[in-house]
């Protein structure tokens, strides 16, 4: 039987932006909306505004609201993900915010709402880096502003007891080391390299940095940092180089633990760099994992980049309507 | 209806000895025997002294070969536990041995053989210190010798796709140290310990151990050391502590990063310290768990001790041959 297409909605919510998109369900993005998320105006503001975008993504592609079987969103902060609730979301300002209820009232499809590290994990592992892998497991590592972690065990988003799965920035790598120089996000986060080279300029090491990210490295973006990089600013490349290292190992312990068969990498810097970073990811990676023969272990650049976010969220939607893991979504593409 | 019981035999298969016992399913040890390894006389030798053991165990008992279900073995070293091979094991000096197989032509019952971790892990989760826990999810950590770690997710031993899962003795907790200096083994282990305090006392550190273990520290067994430590010695208490710590900040990055309900802890150290050093652990774990709503995650000392292997191995058999993972057997008991 030919039915109708099955689509879904993802949005992306973040602190300054909504990004969403009409996706189908093989992660094909059909078409997208990006507005600011205006949190200083309240909860209601930004309900209104996703309300809005997804109406807009429908009408746009010329279907109707009918032909959405979910809507899924992933929200920074810690996340209810069974009732939809926002536990706490300093980006957000939100307390205990229902959103999937709020939103579920302006909206006829069901709502999914679920932890933004998450749904872009999934992306990677169903839709993107992870699309063409025969595996069940899968770790993905978001390196940005901080670095956050999210886990796929037996083709499942995996949560834990406590469902809080998933914190790999938060672990640590230097055990004698004063809080705030102890874990992975303490050392290998897009923030981290940025106070270290603001720290090493100020200290007269030079680099274009000094000139091309304006004082105070206030303009050090990833892409900033990539150019650096691709100019072959010594220093740039060593601090950045040390923060990839951090990441292998980190990797490395995790891999040690779970017995792994890919990791994923993704996140400003990792997309601003792209293979170079991998490559040194995996040079560190290389020296710790145990055993040894977990260096077939595949690392991959994620491939969905920033959409990963809005494509996991909607393909997280209909992996759990479905009441499935996904695999079998998955080959079904 | 009324059957007959169901009777295990697990073999804690070392270097040195070869424990076993006559297990019910509920992980009552009916008889044990306890005899040397023998490791040096070669593989036919090995297999004959377990044979024989589980022989004697079931005609002590007075019931028949016919009632024992199965043979669980728990064999240090790399194992195929799909195949019962052991892969590589110095301490037996064995590669790529077929001992299921070996073994099997000498016993009635099936043979199932696995991991030495795996088995206690699983004996404290099913009939440890984990059995009368509502979870079906948690890490054991073994300090003995080496560190040890298995994990159970989702109430099965959960083992990753290259089946080498839960080696947290080898997560690196000194990203920057040099070789030796790097991972939880090398500062946590019995060995690690002895070796520093070896160090500290040919530096004339004062400690209760230069009479208790001997000329080098050789007689510096668990058991010594807990003795040191009652006695108050402050060497032994200050190495033995940073040790505990060590681990417990391993055991947080695991909990951050799979958000776990409960860590159980064995080997001999910890049986020889016993609540002390879980004391130790908890106050390093509460330190850097993340998010610190974790420190509900419950620390446990394991309960069955030096039964761990025995008791897992025959239970472990019992769940292989059910091809179920055991929480419906757990709860059966």
């Amino acid at each position: 039987m030919m039915g109708k297409e099955e689509l879904y909605v993802g949005v992306d919510l973040g602190g300054t932006n909504i990004q969403s998109g009409l996706v189908k369900s093989d992660g094909t993005i059909l078409a997208r909306d990006k507005r600011k998320t205006k949190a200083e105006g309240g909860d209601a503001v930004v309900v209104e505004r996703i309300a809005e975008a997804v109406a807009k993504l429908v009408k746009g592609a010329d279907v109707d609201m009918g032909d959405v079987a979910a809507v899924g969103v992933g929200s920074p902060g810690a996340i209810d993900d069974t009732k939809g609730i926002v536990l706490t979301s300093p980006n957000l300002r939100w307390n205990n915010f229902p959103l999937a209820e709020v939103l579920g009232k302006h909206l006829k499809p069901p709502v999914v709402v679920d932890n933004d590290v998450n749904v872009g994990a999934w992306g990677e592992y169903i839709a993107g880096a992870g699309r063409e892998l025969d595996i069940r497991d899968m770790l993905a590592v978001f390196v940005g502003t901080g670095v956050g972690g999210g886990l796929i065990l037996n083709g499942e988003l995996y949560r834990g007891h406590h469902r809080t799965a998933g914190e790999i920035g938060h672990t640590v790598l230097h055990a004698n080391g004063p809080l705030g120089r102890r874990t992975l996000e303490n050392f290998a986060s897009r923030t981290a390299v940025v106070n270290l080279l603001r720290e090493l300029i100020a200290a007269n090491h030079p680099s274009v940095l000094a000139e091309t990210a304006g004082p105070d490295l206030a303009q050090a973006r990833s892409k900033v940092l990539k150019q650096a990089v691709e100019q072959g600013d010594a220093l740039s490349i060593e601090v950045i180089r040390n923060a990839a290292r951090y990441v292998g190992i980190s990797i490395a312990n995790v891999v040690t633990l779970l017995s792994l068969p890919a990791v994923v990498l993704g996140g400003g810097l990792t997309e601003a760099l792209g293979q170079q970073f991998v490559d040194w990811v995996q040079e560190a990676y290389n020296e710790v994992v145990f055993p040894a023969d977990l260096r077939q272990c595949q690392l991959l650049a994620g491939t969905l980049g920033d959409d990963a976010g809005l494509v996991g969220a909607a393909l997280l939607a209909r992996a759990k309507l479905a009441g499935m893991g996904g695999k079998e979504k998955k080959v079904a593409k």
